[in-house]
């Protein structure tokens, strides 16, 4: 799959019509870390504008689906639509269940109806609804209709689970056996039924006479036990994820328990579905990924989005932002008088301040990380926010010797070191508490740690770094 | 395992000497959400103060080792220390694969070799390899010398690949089988092998003479296929992993493609061992948690770390950001007469600067997002930062009118409006410009982009600031 060789590669000889084997596109498609390689992406480019469909299939055929969602999401709308023809109907609908959303509404605009409900009928469940939902009411309606009875119906009622619960994630395709079966009648089963099972699947739920689980069997034990040992004896343990979990406790618990498939109830018991951990796999990278984006203050709108998409994203933030640091300036104007006798307290106020907010936020990313891996919860809430609030004064400390030296040297007067050094001191002790505090509140109200604290937090420290600076200069100094 | 009633605990009740079944205590002992329930943790203390070693079998029953793992991470070293004794030695084994490095490494001075050697034996290689990588070099080779040759081998192989590489990551037991077999041959050589297999596997790979892998299996496929079925015709086309692959890497790739387990192989292409996915689940949250952390510049020292060590752990960054603000600061030290004109500046000043900041670093989270997801690359490096300058300019727009009007209501200055408007559009193109090179370019260079690029961008964002506006003011105003 990838090349051997480290030498660049040598891009006048790539655009040349091409006496490449298909090893060598292949060898050429990926780079050494399996992300697309940047020179690939104009062979295509150069091949559409061409028209040349022989190219393009041999490229294509180069790619894995993932791969073909990959380069998509680097070329242009227009690109996008020109390529959709060349693509095998079989492989769109892989490769429509790895597109960001955004691409994807984009792309199925294009894609005909009839081809599309083919393409949803060689989807699992989970992922034929998702490609469902991203489509625009009246084409949905009409590729609904376009599909057999039973595909259409799996559909509607995994869109009926509300989003980013387990009723969402699962797939109605399970492999169930009541409990008095044998390893032997199990695989006989299996092979009878063989058309009708998931592509792939890692347990065998055992069931009870009301189609509870009651156990799983692992596929390796069943492959490595007797045809007559009863599958009550080779049968673990199941966790039971209820239907309407939130994917990101389906994630934690498929984390804490490695495991590799769970069977999804319904309120009453009964076994409707299965979640296995390669869909964990995209929750887990989702949640992530919010989580960065949320404490920075930004909602994602996808790669492909516009420039106006992405300003409404960041704006309301930033305008907040402004409205809160319009607050804690504000405490400036009282001290005017101050400034204007000593214009180095200007100077000096906002290291106060953006020192409390770094140390503000390393305080809030260690919470809300602690929160999220429930390394942080009521049991020791208290002990945590204590011992930040140590570490606040310690770093405080720390910081006020080492600026308050540096500063008498530069300006050989004791009472603005005294001053500077205790401003740092309390705001620091602050930081780590609103650090720790904020999220833990945030929480505490349902509500999600990471969205929003960083606001609370900056508008704290800002606040306590200007009035606590300027009010013990007034006090010392002037 | 849960609790179907939402009344809340009656903490009265709990303490006492227990009519409680083994089922009740499940009950007790975990969440809605599989956490650990608060109540839970001051009963185990209260029968570790009191020594009733039945009542804590009976508390200990009703969990999975992974959480007596995490109840470890809310007790005390005290308590750790002394819970151990009362710990089943095979259920060591694995509450030692979940601990955390740090709390791991001070419980496993607490644990006898012999008994160490014997858990050890139970693990899987590439968990075992991780625990005596914990130990102290003393303890290690007594550890060593007390387990089987075999055992030995396996872990010191295991330990001499580099840390977080696919070679550390993989287990050497693998299920391998010759092409040439038959569904039938493999199952019956599973089933006569059966105490020599792997605990869970979910692909048989097909390898040749030379051992090298050229496919594989899935369980699945091998348990409804015929027994005549050749492993040639279902066997599936496998992704190789370089036993020198970096962890980030193997994530993407599992990630990516949907991976359930992949063969590892060494440089010449021999199958060596297997990744998991389950072990890729672990990965996943690990690199989480370090961009989050990195970007708010914070090594991770663990929830049992003391403040001490928390403090080293964050003064560097502190004392960093103390440095960069000064040299931002400066900037405002050429502007001291102005600002004893006009004080109002001190005030303003940092406004512009903090919306900087928070522009710059939502530009930045997006971009070490789109990085570690390789959603930007080279392919579209030019035109992302050019969308981003664009969205810099145009939300620099849109807040200075929203502040020019503000500042003219309250200050009826038009000049004033105008310097200040002025510099934050500077200002916040400025900053998207920064969030968006800077982790490029430490990408470029082979760093992690999430490691110190903050700094950077604050540092960039704040000097801009201010002698974007205080220079302004005293062109525009003075």
């Amino acid at each position: 799959m990838k090349s051997d060789s480290d030498e660049p590669l040598d891009l006048r000889t790539l655009n040349q019509p091409a006496p490449e084997t298909p090893e060598d596109l292949e060898d050429l498609a990926l780079g050494e870390d399996y992300a697309l390689n940047p020179e690939f992406v104009p062979m295509v480019v150069d091949a559409l504008d061409r028209g040349d469909a022989e190219r393009l299939r041999d490229l294509l055929g180069a790619l894995h689906p993932a791969d073909i969602a990959d380069l998509m999401g680097f070329l242009s709308a227009d690109g996008r639509e020109e390529l959709l023809p060349h693509l095998d109907p079989e492989a769109l609908a892989e490769i429509l269940s790895e597109l960001d959303t955004e691409i994807r509404e984009e792309v199925l605009e294009h894609v005909p109806s009839a081809i599309l409900a083919k393409a949803l009928g060689e989807m699992e469940s989970d992922d034929a609804a998702d490609v469902v939902d991203d489509l625009e009411e009246d084409k949905k309606a009409q590729v609904l209709a376009a599909m057999p009875e039973m595909e259409r119906a799996a559909i509607e009622t995994s869109l009926a689970y509300g989003d980013e619960t387990a009723g969402r994630l699962m797939q109605r395709e399970v492999v169930a056996a009541p409990q008095f079966w044998t390893v032997g009648q199990t695989i006989d089963h299996l092979r009878r039924e063989s058309d009708e099972l998931p592509e792939l699947f890692f347990d065998v739920y055992v069931v009870d006479p009301s189609y509870k689980p009651v156990g799983a069997a692992p596929v390796s034990h069943l492959l490595r036990s007797n045809r007559s040992t009863p599958l009550a004896q080779i049968m673990e343990q199941v966790t039971e994820i209820p239907v309407d979990m939130d994917q990101e406790e389906v994630a934690y618990i498929f984390d804490k328990y490695h495991l590799i498939s769970a069977p999804v109830v319904e309120p009453g018991g009964r076994l409707v579905g299965q979640i296995t951990v390669d869909d964990i796999v995209g929750v887990i990278q989702e949640e992530r990924e919010e989580d960065i984006l949320a404490l920075a203050g930004v909602t994602d709108v996808g790669r492909d989005a516009g420039v106006w998409g992405i300003v409404r994203s960041r704006l309301p933030w930033l305008l907040i932002n402004t409205l809160t640091a319009a607050l804690s300036v504000s405490v400036i104007r009282a001290f005017e008088g101050e400034i204007v006798k000593l214009a180095l307290l200007a100077v000096l106020m906002p290291i106060v301040a953006s020192l409390g907010g770094n140390a503000g936020t390393q305080t809030l990313a260690v919470a809300v990380r602690a929160l999220a891996s429930r390394e942080l919860s009521a049991v020791n809430a208290v002990r945590t926010v204590s011992r930040e609030m140590m570490v606040g004064l310690l770093n405080g400390l720390c910081l006020a010797l080492a600026t308050g030296t540096a500063l008498f040297v530069l300006f050989h007067d004791i009472r603005l070191s005294i001053a500077f050094g205790l401003a740092l001191v309390l705001n620091l002790f602050v930081a780590s508490l609103a650090g720790a505090l904020v999220p833990l509140a945030l929480e505490k109200a349902g509500r999600d740690p990471a969205v929003s604290s960083s606001i609370f937090v900056t508008f704290v420290t800002d606040f306590t770094g200007f009035f606590g600076f300027l009010g013990l200069a007034a006090l010392i100094l002037l």
